[in-house]
């Protein structure tokens, strides 16, 4: 936990807050602060600073707020990402959030099993702690957003051409693609696909450079999926 | 498994293998070929090519095959990495290994656990299984060398100079570094350093300052280890 992840219920009185459950443990058992210590701290979708622990008590702590300064700006890029078995979610979720990632549509595609759909990483309150653990561990505190898109067609057709419309670079890793990852643009968004393991099936590659995506790759080694989307996504750090 | 590994010892007469054990119940349950199909192989150490499947039997297989084609080119980045707890030592290790790194130092730092240096995962077997799966992934069949240095004072001040003498490009990650990561060398060796979780400590960061290596940062994100090194790799696929 790099940064204490507070919000408005969490607030007694005016720039001072009482943390307990999840927070106060790790507080207590990894970062075992005294009276006096300072932390950095941040408020969900608003801004950071330093919160200084007044006391630390039994079951709950009690610390005074500062928060001065304005979050992290957030990453270009913009990742559509074929869903994948729950624990690859979870790991490609981390990585993108880490690396400031606001914008992410989970797609189907052939080869997508359609139970993923269903898992529990996908439901509120599962995702909600995965997001906060993210926040946590890179010192921001702005929540992205998802889409979903349970049928690749119709997201191909309709949805998928206005989104490359407004990117400046709009690319999807390929097997077979001769082109290497190319440098970022000097301004725009950056609009990175990624597809299920096994990949695309060759209707999908043709319907994603169809809506304008051009197909690169990250050199002739297949990587798991979620190295491929952290190592995509540094490419744009 | 996008590469059949084998070894001299799978040979039963020229050109002909049979494959028993988790490496035939992967065929068997994961790719799932018949008899005259082909697949990906490839020798320890060796060339690959295609294997065809002559027989699949009750718990084994037989393939022909022709290895006619030179393993993938090497990558130009020798890693340097403080050790880590295993279950991020396994996961840097896939990252780095199916990015075709082929040297590791592991190293000591301050904020290394001692009780690491006895960790499975750096025992031969599991060892030799977790690059067995990271090579059968990304399509090598060249094994990583590793060295191990258990104090941090005598790698710095006795090894690390003569490994950034013989490199373009030397560089490690520093939470308050100002550079960004530079591009790729035009040729030469590529030498980089990961901390442990939670960083190397000031005089760590000046003993590889001292050595030659340049603090370079991957923005003010904090990542966890493990995407941290998948990060500074994949700057250089």
């Amino acid at each position: 936990m790099n940064l204490l992840l507070i919000d408005q219920e969490d607030f007694v009185s005016p720039g001072k807050i009482v943390i307990s459950g999840r927070r106060f443990l790790q507080l207590k058992n990894v970062i075992k602060p005294v009276c006096g210590d300072t932390l950095r701290t941040g408020i969900c979708n608003g801004n950071t600073g330093k919160a200084t622990v007044l006391e630390m008590n039994e079951d709950s702590a009690v610390l005074s707020v500062e928060l001065d300064t304005s979050p992290l700006p957030p990453s270009q890029v913009t990742l559509i990402c074929a869903l994948q078995r729950p624990l690859t979610v979870k790991k490609i979720l981390h990585g993108a959030l880490t690396m400031g990632v606001k914008k992410i549509h989970f797609i189907h595609a052939a080869k997508v099993e359609k139970s993923y759909w269903q898992a529990s990483i996908l439901k509120e309150n599962e995702l909600d702690h995965e997001i906060r653990l993210a926040l946590e561990q890179c010192g921001d505190t702005v929540y992205p957003e998802f889409e979903y898109h349970t049928r690749f067609k119709p997201f191909a057709e309709d949805v998928l051409p206005e989104l490359v419309k407004n990117s400046a670079l709009a690319i999807f890793g390929h097997p077979r693609a001769e082109l290497p990852v190319p440098p970022p643009p000097a301004h725009g968004r950056i609009l990175i696909a990624a597809g299920p393991e096994g990949g695309f099936n060759d209707f999908e590659n043709d319907a994603l450079e169809h809506a304008g995506m051009t197909p690169v790759t990250l050199g002739k080694r297949v990587l798991r999926s979620e190295y491929a989307v952290t190592a995509l996504l540094a490419k744009y750090l």
